[in-house]
């Protein structure tokens, strides 16, 4: 099988806190949660809902990318249930399109499923169940 | 099996940009890769290697806890194989960490494997195999 690469450092900054520096030098700051930490940064755990957000996002802006002027707001959701005892993995997780816009519903529903089933390198690296739902325009798109 | 809920919201910035915003309000932003987008954040396969780092680094910081006293630094590099062709999720993972300080090889050894065995909950969220080591001063300390 054909491989390739990707390499990060992160970066202790005392206490709980850890910075990842990513392309173009951005950063992704860390903190333990509330008690342990002093939330200086996301949860290691949020950071992984976000960057599978950020994935499935990212495709259905590829897919759709020539109807981007249709658009007028997309916020996805993330809702996961974990384990509550160690080491407290994902076991599920479900993904929520809020979309606003004058866009086929059957359009941005195609574009999610492609993503889910073909593409988002970070939904198919996890172990858990990843769902998804459409909502647009305030309204449930039913997925198939 | 007992159960608890992580929820995150991750909005479009236009573009292929997405940003999530999790504990204290700081923000994850990410942005397709170069040539795609404009390198206006981490890519999402980046914050997923950053989120692993962060939560094997604070297991870490808390077993050492009574000792981050005795250690310089801690930086933590992430290296991934990943499919070449769609989906592109991540098939093994090394993360090494490179510690200074006047600390127990043992010590330090002990705590990334605690993390690594029971306690990260990102690493056994995913599928890849993910493997550790340590550098400690500059020299590789064996792992089991």
């Amino acid at each position: 099988m054909e491989t390739d690469q990707l390499v990060l450092s992160t970066k202790w900054q005392g206490d709980f806190v850890f910075s990842a520096v990513g392309q173009g030098g951005h950063t992704l700051t860390m903190d333990a949660h509330h008690g342990v930490g002093h939330e200086q940064g996301l949860l290691p755990m949020q950071a992984l809902l976000g960057a599978l957000a950020g994935c499935v996002g990212m495709d259905v802006i590829m897919i759709l990318r020539t109807r981007l002027q249709d658009i007028r707001s997309i916020e996805i959701v993330t809702e996961s249930e974990k384990r509550r005892n160690p080491p407290k993995e994902f076991l599920s997780i479900v993904v929520t399109f809020f979309v606003e816009g004058d866009i086929d519903a059957d359009k941005v529903l195609h574009a999610i499923e492609v993503s889910g089933e073909k593409y988002c390198p970070v939904a198919h690296s996890l172990k858990a169940d990843v769902r998804y739902r459409l909502m647009l325009n305030h309204k449930e798109v039913a997925v198939d």
